[in-house]
Formats: C-alpha cells, structure tokens, sequence
C-alpha cells in the first residue's frame, strides 16, 4: 500500500504536528509514504513516518537528489518543477492533504480527475457555481481518522 | 500578446457559446489563444478565433497531432497527458477559465502558483478552512468582461 | 507543415550559417519552425525563419517566457528543462538536427522510437554493437538537400 | 546509493540474462534499483534484485500502477509516457545500459548531459562527425564489470 501525503513546502507548527502524526499512523499501518520530497508538510510526514520505520519516497522538482528533506528514503528525481506534482499523486492509491495552498490545490485536483480518493485535514473546499463537484474529496476530523479514510479507501 | 483558454472537454450549448465568445474577442483583440486543443470550451474558444482569423495553438495530452480539434493551428504535442495541463498555463500571460471541471481547477491552481492571472466565467470558487487564498482568481459577468479583464491583468 | 529544427544552444559560426539557412528554407516553403526556444543552432534557425517571413514556435525548458530567443513568436513555457526535448520532436512533423550534442541526442533518439523521420546535418552517426539501428537517421548534404529530404519524408 | 537499469522493454534471452545477473549484483552490494519498470531487460534487472533482497522501483510510462512487472516494489506513475525517460536516470547515481533500442539511447544522452555516469553492456556506441563525444559512456565487459564500474563512477 502507498499513500501520498500533500501539503505546503512551509507550514505552521500546528500543520507539522497534523502531518507527521498523519505520517507516523501511516507507517505503522504498513503503507509506504510518497510526497513531494521538500520541507513543511512533506518533511514532517516524513519525519513521522521515519519514526516507525516506514518506507518514504520523495518526487523532487529539482534536478539534486540533495534537494530532498532528510527523512527521504528514495529520492526520485524528476527536473520537472511542478508538473511532478500529477506523479506525486498518480503514485498513490490514496491522498491525504494537510492543509496546503495552490500547489496542493493542484494535487488534489489532478488526483480527483483520475480518480483517486482525496482526505482532507484542514485543506481545500471546493465549490463551483450551480454544481458541486466536491464529492471526491473527503474530510477528516484528525491525523487517526484521515490514516483510517485512506486505507479504507485506497484503490487497488 | 498569448492568453490561455481553458475549460472541460465536453461542456453545454451555453459554455460554448461563452467560450465562442472569449475566443472570438480575444482574437479581436489581436491576442493569440493558447489552449489544451481538444473538444468542448477548448474547441469552441479556437472557433471563435479563427472567425476573427486570430492564431490558435493546442497542447495536446496525447501523442498525435490529429487529437487537435480542426480550429487548432499549431498542435503541440506532449504525450504527456494532465501534466501538460501547466503548459497551457504557464503559456499565457493571463489565463480565462469557462466552466471547467477537477482538469481546470488544476490549471487555474497551477496558475495562481506560478503568478499567472486568472479570469473566472462560471468557474470554480475557492475557499479554504481558517484562511482565503482566492484573491488570486478575478471573476467575469460575461465574455466582454472576461476578455478585457485579462488584457488587463495580463503579465509580460 | 512544422518542422523541428535541433541543435546545441551554443555553437560555431559555421553551424550557425547552416541552421539560418536551414530555417530560411523552411519559411520560404511554407513551413512552421519549431524548436526548443534557446540559443545557438535554435536561434540561428529561427533568425532563418524570420528573414522569409516564417512563424516560429520555441518549446523552453524554463518558467519564463523572456527565455526565449528574440526571433520566437510563439514561446511555449513547460518549466520541465530537458523533459521539454521530447515535445519539441513529437511536436514536428520531421526533424532536422544541425550539429547537436547529447541533448540533441537525446531528441534524435526520442524521434526515431517515435517514427518521426530525422535528417542530419553534420550530426550523430550511431551505431550499436551487433546490429544496426540507425537506418531512421537521413544525413544531408547542406541545408537545402536537409529542408527538401524533411519535406519529403514528413508524416502527417 | 540508487542505481537506474536501462535497455529495452522486450529483449533476447541473453540480454535478459545478462540484466539479470546486474539486477542480482546490485542489490547484494546494497544498491537500491530504479527502472522503467516495464518487461524485457527492466523485468529481468528487477527479477534479479529480488533474488537477493533488494528493492526495486519503477517509473512507468503509462497511469496504472498495474502496468509495473511483477517484481517491481515501488511503482511510480507517471502517465507521461518517453517522458519519464529522463525520471529514470535522474534518479540513479549511475547508470547501466544493458543493450537496447532508441528509448535507451534517448535516457543515455539524458544522462550524459545530466553528467550522469553511464557504463554500457552491450549497448550504443556513440560518435558524430569531427569531434568525439562519447566519453561520458564506458563500456563494459560483463555484468560483474558493469556493477562495479557504476558503483566506483556513482556520484553522490
């Protein structure tokens, strides 16, 4: 099982502390983490990951393997700037975005259009005129209960 | 002066008819119209156009330049599916969305992060929990208004 | 009719000359340059193509649109550095490689698993231990044996 | 440290032999594998780090995680199709081409602009009219001599 956690390069203290119990719980859970492989959201659900010894993948935007955060297991190297974020997400059989802003907008958009469930811990809400599109996307209360949605609603 | 017209590849009698509009104006306007080639608010944008004789480029997701609608002048051919999604974007120098569905709302996403202006006709709205990051997004009242709109705000 | 014209983004005078009267050709018989915007032997074609009056579309691996060389109608920014190769070929109709060096390479290769016919002015020559491959690769004599064999060869 | 296997998606039964044996040597030095994660030399590199335990990931072309060979770990979706080429050998810290066909020959130029070192079993030699470029690539004598190269050339 491989589930991609997405959120700001930088982020509150609060927002760390979400993202690397979301981490942790994944983990332990046997999932492997993807993510973007930067700092803020993505380093602290490493960082959690790390700490029950899960396995973490880093889609970088960059073109250094040094470009990604220290708890990074396998950085993939993709020179692609954000175009990289639609694999971040494609890799995953889930999506849990903690907070997060127009970057992480993009990743739960592209993950919706293909298809591949999306929870949400303090992100986006999505609304259109005289429609609502929203349904993909599945709120969470905390770190337990977005980990618990994903796996639930993982695709094969 | 190149605007990007983005929308869903299916969409209503009236969103193409809005899109017919954009494309028609800005063609007036001696813009050129960039979008992601293929049906619906992409091709109705390019028809308008080229009633105008404006110049009409399509980045295509597929690989072949014959997925172009028969408005498209110069196909561009990525093979690269939704990640050419940001090309289209970052091609303008101002981005009008018309309707659209989870493909636009990760382009107007992907613009509003690379700074790129974006006009909305009956677009999607958003809102995030604690916090507003929509003031990137302008919305339009109609065609005239959505094309004047991103000549205005259009960056160099 | 696009042609894609590659080359090293630096290069000798002399390739200079023959990749200005490659685009030169081009624009004289009707065709649309495509390149991957930057200097050298892709300037030098477009500059070409501007003498006779040819539109000219720069694929760039950079953000910014100001990347381009001057002679670039159509910028198109894909932030993707050398992904940005092979949408410069698959957006040809054939291709002419004048000089080139291992990005050029990387193109040339990225045609012929493609099926897009590459011409060859004083470029690569490969060859693979064992059995040969390099039947998808035309050389050329001068720019205009390059232009008339890209036209004949083009596929549609 | 992070070794990418390259060569073609369908190969004679040596070749697959010979990829293997790089497979099965990698992995018993510690090297992580990274692929395009596809049949032929790719299934054959991953089959043999799997004999030894090692880990093995795949950058797929297509967008189904189910398009991976059976012994690939950690599939990476891309849905960029050539494109991921360039993912493939961004991500190793060496290179081994065990034979193959164009798509090799584009990630090996790719490589070699990258200054990615590239060591070849079997696979391209390179050379261009006037001058020689094809230093960046070094041959090898057979599996043994390949894998020891690339983990004495890997850079960091």
């Amino acid at each position: 099982m491989i589930v991609a956690v997405i959120g700001d390069g930088s982020c509150s203290v609060e927002t760390a502390r979400l993202a690397e119990e979301v981490g942790r719980l994944l983990a332990e859970n046997g999932a492997t983490l993807v993510c973007g492989g930067l700092g803020g959201v993505m380093e602290a659900a490493c960082r959690g990951a790390k700490q029950a010894a899960g396995l973490t993948i880093g889609v970088l935007p960059g073109c250094e393997r040094r470009g990604a955060n220290p708890y990074v297991d396998i950085p993939i190297v993709t020179g692609m700037r954000e175009a990289r974020n639609i694999i971040v997400v494609s890799s995953g059989q889930a999506v849990i975005a903690v907070g997060g802003r127009f970057g992480t907008l993009s990743e739960i958009a592209h993950a919706l259009k293909l298809g591949i469930p999306v929870v949400g811990l303090g992100s986006w809400q999505l609304s259109k005129e005289g429609w609502d599109e929203a349904g993909g996307m599945v709120p969470a209360a905390d770190p337990a209960d977005a980990v618990q949605k994903a796996l639930a609603l993982a695709i094969e």
